[in-house]
């Protein structure tokens, strides 16, 4: 339930405003040397306070706690971080802690649970993918080394696509309307090998569709041309087959097209892995919103808090995350 | 690989022009009668030779070979059945062994596995969907019993919206122009209680996620508005709960509206789950294809064999069987 | 639960009166050539009807249903396979249908199920493991095809030990007089190289522990030197490293003495790997036993079939199969 | 590999000389309130510095840092904790930091991962245990509230049976030696209802034995009678059923004896689960050893450091906190 991957496997653990957040990334690649540099780069990107997300400081920085020697080489044993919480300003809160919030899981962890942690979405929070982007950053970094890159990026903010700069010009526009908004990430995976994933349940499109899905606040995933390729006929989407004879070393059969993103009975072409996370506006506003007391009632109130307008904006980094566990798992 | 599910587990197993093709559902409850004619049903639904599918006959009933009492209850043990494999004519294919045609799986499975077994797709073909089928009535009708019902239908094809006359017409239009299309296929799972699914890694819709990914064909995937929430602002996708004082007995907390599809943080909120698959034309047309030898030479030539124009006309079972699967895992 | 592995997985069904048994291989190596005729051998020596086993005959020989090409060579998807049951007489059981035979699995099954097969043990009959012979016998022939040899041999018989002839004219002995009797079976895993196994919780030699244990009537297993290794001092078994300077390829590092049996850490040392289990006797004896009727009504009658008087005679190719699959998962 | 369970799982991280030790404990039932006193308890059991066990101090105590509420009712996410490793002179070893030590998991750790924490046995150690023992005493409260009982004790020192004083007095004679010894713990588990466990590979005894052997120094295991079963006639070990009349409440089937030690067919008969496990003596004694270094050379030293002469005494409230992991998983 916690744990992602079988080969690699990622357990996370934490509440928001716990004593901590931690993981422990089980099954990584002994005798790799991580780059605790690129590792902050990846948690600064995911940060609040950052333009477009919310003012909560954090240094997010994780205490390695085991699989590492003190040089920074990891020894194949379990890696275990702890990322404590700081500046949680839980009080916020209280004055809300048996209200159901509209949108959030506050009622469904309750059904689920019986009871349930009120304090800033306890283990439902984002904060928990601070977790995920660390063991992603790890990830990511042993698969550069073999060639594999994954990049991920804002495309798309409510109706808006266009460069960075606009996307963001429309997160503050919908700020300042005490608003919040959706938005679109894609994701590419390139220098994957062909014959990377699995046949039928476990192929490499099903797998990453669950990771994306697992992120919060997720509604859609879809791998190449997706939803659009249904709308076409058989002809209009050949990937046609053709040797590369440029190619000098490695794998130089490719496809002219990628309609397919890359994937092709659920195992990996060779081309490169395309993909597009859809996520929801940031269930708080900064408006009144409609709850539900666990007793019951109905009434209207403005859920205090510092919130994100766009949460697709710091879903990038953790995009990028699970697809480098997904790829580091079905590779290995 | 190839089992699915972590409580009630289906393996499957079989190629397309092997001696048989069959399934193994472990931890299904015991004691349960199965219903042969539900069934038999389901079966006919993706049984080839329909309208607007291929003309390959089959009967695709399932021989039973444990797990069942004589008078059809289950015994808690594994039910292992299989489906024989006839009417195959292996020799359609026998020209183009050497060849990979595009949008099919032939040269992936070959990157992976080194070797592959050349005769009608394989362990790639769409017939091991059956077994999924077979597994699906089985779990289908255990949540019926339970109050928990889950419906599948065609709502594009192409471009088309509309009845399912209108769509079946178009599928014919694209066949008698020796080509393919795409096609949606919705699916709602109604009954379910509240608090069903996992937090974090386990959420019920990143196992929706990969249970459809894993279909033959499938492109993407969508809970509740899916894409289109991502184009919206927080404001106009509430959806405020209230208490249905209609509701005599169970779960009254309910939503006014259902933007996000019945799951919030990945657990259910009682309201129905829905989602949505889009699936890609069927890779084979009538018309002639670019195809690749296996020793590197382009060449075009027009596959033989019955394809299906529309794949997403027969994987309406499979993503209701895929359904039911996903929930009586969870659920148990 | 009816799944061994995790690499390598193998999953069983069938009941021993039901219309098969059977199981699925999933994740075997693909390109590898099988060769049936020691297939054949294997099954052969778990058969009933062999000197010191049941009068049951049958032939036992699955046939396989995927997973191979017409030639016999693996496609690395999974491998299916059915054995028909024939022979079965299951009126023998009739009449004690609603009894629970004392140290049989009647009563256990009945508690956790709720209903059962009362026909000759159902799911819990020793004929369910020749499903764990075939398996093992596609594992124990990849192994040999890596240097690694799997032996399996009787060597107690009750208070017996000593030569084969010896230990089954015991075992005739036994059913002269109508009764049953337990055994010892040992096992040698050779050319293991070092480095295989997980630390902790997956230690080789917990492993083998869990798959020894769950074969029928096992009721202990041991390591090395065992259970006698509790009554040593740590001075008395000191296995020594020392340089093999006469093996000029591999691992050049052995032990004097290897009393850890060829594991230390749960990982393997590249000596011989070896282990004894013991299963006692069989449950049903020739002479009248003490039964409990479903009504809760104890009685005492002689329980008809043919039974082994020494499960460990048939048991020997089980523990080899049992080995092979535990070895074979480890090792990928 | 460093994830024991399936519905509540311990995933344990962390080297003995590392920054700290810890474990998720994910699936616990949510909604149970953690007496800390008992944990403490649990804790002292197997902590340094006891009679008969290594001068190093620990408070050992861990640290919660999610899971649980303020007041330490579970909430049903995943309990992550760490101890810090405290007073662990790594100094001690600095000298044979590259040389194996017989029967110690130096030499396969190496031959495993290429590279290890040369610190006082790093991840093998039996500092390990200590997160197994915090889980076990969650999972043994929690069955307590059940009626499920787990008592585990020292029934043998070397060759010696008798009280504990009589036990302890043989391990303070071993350690004047410079020796050590090898023991054995037996573990009861009473109150258990029938029908717990699974059938085929998922044995609640094949469960039970992997749990024990994953424990350090673990040799052997065995179940209610075991080894000696082995050597006794089916007429002398029937375990004869009866309806225990003054049971007025739950199971009133009983067995008159209990030479199957609970187990039936892998699973719970309702009588109480015996095992034995046996421990070899620990391998680092206070006389010289041999040893063998990276490069090849052997010599002979003694390796400073403390050392229990008797593993076996520590690790009683490993097997029982193993059993109750064990049973916690098998029962929900």
């Amino acid at each position: 339930m916690n744990t992602f991957g079988e080969r690699v496997r990622l357990t996370t653990f934490g509440e928001s405003h716990g004593p901590a957040i931690g993981g422990v990334i089980d099954g990584f690649p002994a005798g790799f040397k991580i780059d605790f540099d690129f590792l902050a780069r990846r948690m600064a990107e995911r940060r609040p306070g950052q333009r477009g997300t919310t003012q909560r400081r954090e240094d997010d920085l994780p205490e390695f706690l085991s699989g590492l020697t003190p040089e920074g080489l990891t020894l194949g044993t379990p890696i275990g971080f702890i990322i404590r919480n700081k500046d949680t300003r839980s009080q916020d809160y209280g004055k809300l802690a048996t209200a159901y919030r509209p949108n959030h899981a506050d009622y469904t962890y309750r059904a689920k649970y019986g009871l349930r942690d009120h304090r800033g979405g306890g283990r439902a929070s984002a904060r928990e993918t601070a977790c995920r982007v660390v063991a992603g950053a790890l990830a990511e970094q042993w698969l550069l080394a073999r060639g594999v890159a994954i990049e991920a990026r804002l495309t798309q903010v409510g109706t808006i696509r266009g460069s960075h700069e606009k996307l963001m010009e429309e997160v503050e526009r919908v700020r300042l309307d005490l608003d919040s908004v959706g938005g679109i990430v894609e994701c590419t995976i390139s220098g994957l090998p062909a014959g990377v994933g699995d046949p039928v349940f476990g192929k490499l499109n099903a797998r990453l569709a669950a990771a994306m899905m697992s992120i919060n606040a997720a509604k859609g995933v879809e791998i190449g041309d997706g939803f659009e390729m249904a709308t076409k006929r058989g002809s209009e989407v050949i990937d046609e087959f053709y040797i590369d004879s440029d190619n000098e070393s490695g794998n130089s059969v490719k496809t002219r097209t990628n309609h397919n993103g890359g994937v092709l009975g659920g195992i990996s072409t060779g081309m490169p892995v395309t993909l597009r996370v859809a996520f929801k506006p940031t269930p708080t506003i900064g408006k009144p919103l409609p709850l539900l007391s666990e007793e019951g009632e109905t009434f209207i109130e403005t859920v205090p808090g510092r919130h994100d307008p766009c949460v697709a904006v710091r879903a990038v980094p953790v995009v990028r995350a699970m697809a480098a566990l997904t790829v580091i798992d079905s590779i290995l």
